[in-house]
């Protein structure tokens, strides 16, 4: 990245290089800092070449353990090839269905959770091993069904379900958003715990979570109870943040895996991230910009 | 990783996640910054799936234009699972074949550079991607002569002719070392203008770089010319490095790809960066270090 500091100086950290050990890593600094730090003008992007070959599949699984021994399974047997396993839960599946255009189930049948997986070859010669992996997994009861895409067409169709997934939940009154990540090994208990505790809370919440389980990140959503009210609902926002942010960090999760804290999650950061840590970022913040005049009131 | 810091503080960046935005990236601040911004007491490593199938090639390659485009197509074609692609030159196998004990050259014949590849499969359906990848750069005349490891025996011989290298130097006088890394597509040039320029410099100079070209990241390494006096020589380490970092920086490289910085550069690095990531250095470790009581005399 290139960055313009409250000074005015320009910092040049536009490197292509995938090794450079001169000196403390202000790239990673200046990313993940929300605009606090400098202003970044121009950043260094590493290109892939495109796949020569996916395979994807859309697969029902009995329950979230179900689909973390898949994905451990498929992670062995594919390695950095797969590239996508996302899972999703029934209710946010049919979230889609109902209120999606040209979306439909790639299964026949309702199951509680599904996984969308999908791997990227450099060489077509590598075809059939997603079917290898879902042979292995059937054998292993893993699986309550599953479609492998035929063409791009159903792969596109497949992908679609997935993606309308944040949009369907508009349409459902009310939804409490969490955007947490747990260790990959932890997804399965949160989701059973953070389902569990959110609905005692709230009786009649209804959660639809769904989200990348290969880094651990699920968002956890939860929509208003149907024929409740909505803004007594959504008035209920911190409540339900602390109670599912409490089992996020009693499995060494992060409350923000994605979306940063901003303003929305300030308040909340001292009680989830450990003095020292807080203490320094204060400091560098203050080392890069003792005007407090870059992105001010964010994050500490 | 946690730390302790100056004032005796902990700091826990202990974490298992893949992603986490709740503030700055400080675990990346604290591994390139040489112990002077606090003692790592801890660390979390991430376990990779042990590979089923390794397939491993030592190649003759005419040039490093030929060496780069081999690369280029292997990447495409493996994708992550291309997990070495390390560059030789022939006058560093001639002095690993010299000096090591139980080591030979894979290949009949002496070409002026080589390759050692090697792909990480999870499944062993992949087998035959290697020979598919040489095919096809045979058909390019990217290839000289070519050896597919046929035992686990032998493809650690091929490893032992590589990691000799090093070592090997040592029995030829004395050695002038630079750990630079470019942009990877510029490493071809790299390698034929700092040759020229090391000759130019020093007639007679014995060039033997090897590196891990994947990376960018060539351990050029020129050996005294032989019969010359040892001392002499060495006492033109700056002047040779002067020569060998300007191609370096000419092509937007770094003068420490895998070192540090440490004391030995420590005094080169104000020519090498840019101004403001400098004073940035210098403001951060003032931040956490105020009396500057760890690691004193360091990289800045």
């Amino acid at each position: 990245v290139e960055v313009v500091l409250a000074d005015g100086r320009v910092m040049n950290a536009l490197s292509k290089l995938r090794k450079d050990n001169t000196g403390y890593d202000l790239k990673n600094l200046i990313i993940g800092s929300e605009g606090m730090l400098g202003v970044i003008t121009a950043a260094t992007l590493k290109m892939m070449p495109r796949p020569r070959l996916l395979e994807t599949a859309f697969i029902a699984v009995p329950s979230p353990h179900a689909a973390l021994a898949l994905f451990n399974e498929a992670s062995a047997a594919a390695g950095f090839a797969l590239t996508t396993f996302e899972l999703m839960s029934d209710l946010a599946l049919q979230f889609s269905l109902r209120h999606g255009q040209n979306i439909r189930s790639p299964v026949n049948g309702i199951y509680p959770w599904y996984a969308l997986i999908e791997l990227s070859h450099g060489s077509e010669s590598a075809d059939g091993l997603l079917e290898q992996i879902l042979e292995t997994a059937i054998r292993h009861d893993l699986i309550a069904d599953a479609v492998v895409a035929a063409s791009e067409a159903q792969r596109l169709a497949f992908w679609r379900v997935r993606e309308f997934m944040s949009e369907a939940q508009k349409f459902e009154g009310g939804s409490i958003k969490h955007d947490i990540s747990v260790p990959v090994g932890a997804v399965a208990r949160f989701l059973v715990e953070a389902t569990a505790a959110a609905e005692e809370l709230v009786p009649g919440a209804r959660c639809a979570p769904f989200g990348h389980l290969g880094d651990g990140n699920i968002h956890f959503n939860v929509s208003q109870p149907e024929r409740a009210d909505r803004e007594e609902f959504l008035g209920r926002w911190d409540e339900m943040n602390d109670v599912v942010h409490a089992i996020v960090l009693k499995l060494n999760g992060s409350i923000s895996a994605e979306h940063g804290i901003g303003v929305l999650k300030r308040d909340v950061l001292p009680r989830v991230k450990d003095q020292a840590s807080l203490a320094m970022m204060r400091a560098i913040k203050h080392a890069f910009d003792p005007r407090n005049i870059i992105n001010p009131g964010k994050l500490i």
